[in-house]
């Protein structure tokens, strides 16, 4: 098998670090690991294999020899860095948001549609992780009975904002816990305390036309959709809600069909899907706890909507948001890559 | 102005406590209380107005002479003294969920629907927290604009699980803290940990008809929400999530109008009903920690429904569960019965 140079551009991360331990896991045909982050980190070194690889400092220049760059490091540094890794001819798999609308970038969830990868550019995007978990059932029970709406609410994890997130949550969850009559007072990442609290606001709000009242993470969640789907006009809708919980996002959705699709239908469907865990019990729900750490996507709580009771269904969708939703399909992007030969291997600098 | 006596079913209990509490602030006209509860609890004493009044055991004869009970010791309990009440010649306003659906019972979220009330046969049903909350403002936006479809997804606190529930939250999070590797693993209360995780599972699961799937506490939010907005037809959908907050029930809700209603219109809708709060700025949304210990329904983040932009709007709705939810609709009821003179004093006993 041939073996890649690749780049992990903001290594030392929450979802670098997971990049790199994805990538040992599935035994990815790395030759060359070269984790990448701001000049603060040169001089660390992250784990890969046993081996303690030196951290570099992420300037074009670093992308020389560079097959394939898996880029988390925020979406200013990657609107700067893709192109010039692009430019030295490597293939960049970017986790942040910053190319995923654009038109001549896909937008894959590994296994939903893989096809979108065959004429890429050289920049491929990663959704947003609410919208990846929320990719990996629907396509197939659009194509079983015609998706017509879908109605998202999220209960998303700290995690997705990164790892002072969860230390803040911590922080404020202690703080609270002993001085029950307080408020918890740290308040840096987050707009108001988490500790025993929710925030329904997740990134900037959209202040103007349709979208107005919206967060930008919302709009991802129903843009990104309709990207992956292909369906331009599919009606979506969300709500986006960070929840006092480390890692694991849950997502309640009601979805509508052109043709009935029954709970039973619907579970058969999923469960044929691959990476999909469907409840078999009614008390066998996915909680957040339960999908940390773990590749699949869990689904449960399928019933009829009882809004709707021909022609919808309600769904509970869960995931660890930092693999499935980010490291887990970045690396499953390179390796659907490898598989379809769409990497033009680069000759090693002098 | 009359005085009443005013017996409180679960004295001891979250609920219970919050009802003497309000009782005192609101300067309800209390001639006698009378805290009741289990046996164990005789011998406590319950502070009111600066006294320590003697927890009686809740028996049939402890109604003699009673005026108005307030009964929140769970659904078994109001099922057998209801009625002895009664039949003593009392008011009951029940917090449980045992007569909400009964045809001879009025279901009443006072400020909405007190006109319910008028051919009241003793006893007075006070809905689910969840569905309280959110009749608040559905009522006049369903006479501005005609409700066609409600969808709401729940983040309940644990404290409408009762005392013990939120002590189970306190340990499962500090275990949770001091052990960051280990699965909280104190799981009393709760069907999963609690701490840092969420469990969509609230009350037992319905295992047959449409609503089959469902918990039972969708559909109280689902039967109740119809039956208080007298709309028996109303297509209505819930998803009910526990989540590791203390005090303060949230609802992610898309609603739909047979005519448009702008997000505009709808604030000023809200705006205009008593005990609604509604966020003026994208970024001043409401969260538990705002809600918790104060009276009003916070609603905010109005905005079009993007899925359904012509006549659909999303809104995010907060308030205090154990309050509006429970013990502050109670009091308002009993305040609406004294009002429309719905109350007939009892002789006192010999």
């Amino acid at each position: 098998m041939s073996e890649y140079t690749v780049a992990v551009l903001g290594a030392t991360g929450l979802v670098g670090q997971r990049l790199i331990d994805i990538l040992e896991e599935r035994n990815f045909p790395v030759k060359t690991l070269k984790p990448l982050a701001s000049k603060r980190s040169v001089g660390s070194t992250v784990k890969f294999h046993g081996q303690d690889v030196p951290v570099e400092e992420a300037l074009p220049e670093a992308f020389e020899g560079v097959d394939i760059v898996l880029a988390s490091a925020g979406g200013a540094i990657s609107e700067k860095l893709a192109p010039e890794a692009v430019k030295r001819g490597a293939v960049v798999i970017d986790n942040t948001s910053h190319f995923r609308l654009h038109s001549d970038v896909p937008l894959v969830v590994a296994g939903v549609n893989d096809d979108a990868l065959k004429n890429h550019q050289g920049i491929i995007a990663n959704p947003n992780c609410s919208t990846a978990q929320l990719m990996q059932g629907l396509k197939d029970r659009h194509e079983a009975a015609g998706l017509t709406r879908v109605i998202v609410s999220t209960y998303q994890s700290v995690s997705g904002a990164g790892k002072e997130a969860m230390d803040e949550l911590k922080d404020c969850t202690s703080h609270a816990l002993s001085q029950p009559d307080c408020a918890p007072s740290r308040n840096d990442i987050f707009t108001r305390p988490i500790g025993f609290n929710l925030i329904p606001h997740i990134d900037s709000f959209v202040t103007e036309g349709d979208e107005e009242g919206y967060t930008k993470e919302e709009t991802k969640l129903i843009n990104e959709t309709k990207k992956i789907l292909a369906l331009p006009d599919l009606p979506v809708t969300a709500t986006a809600v960070r929840v006092p919980v480390m890692v694991g996002h849950s997502e309640a959705v009601t979805v509508e069909f052109a043709k009935p699709l029954s709970p039973k239908e619907a579970s058969a469907v999923l469960a044929s899907t691959p990476d999909v865990v469907v409840s078999q019990e009614l008390t066998d729900y996915p909680t957040p706890a339960d999908a940390a750490g773990k590749d699949p996507v869990y689904v449960g709580r399928i019933r009829k909507d009882t809004s709707n009771p021909e022609t919808g269904l309600n769904l509970w969708v869960v995931a660890d948001n930092l693999r499935i939703g980010a490291a887990l399909n970045a690396v499953r992007i390179a390796e659907a890559l490898v598989k379809e030969n769409l990497i033009q291997r680069q000759p090693a600098t002098a």
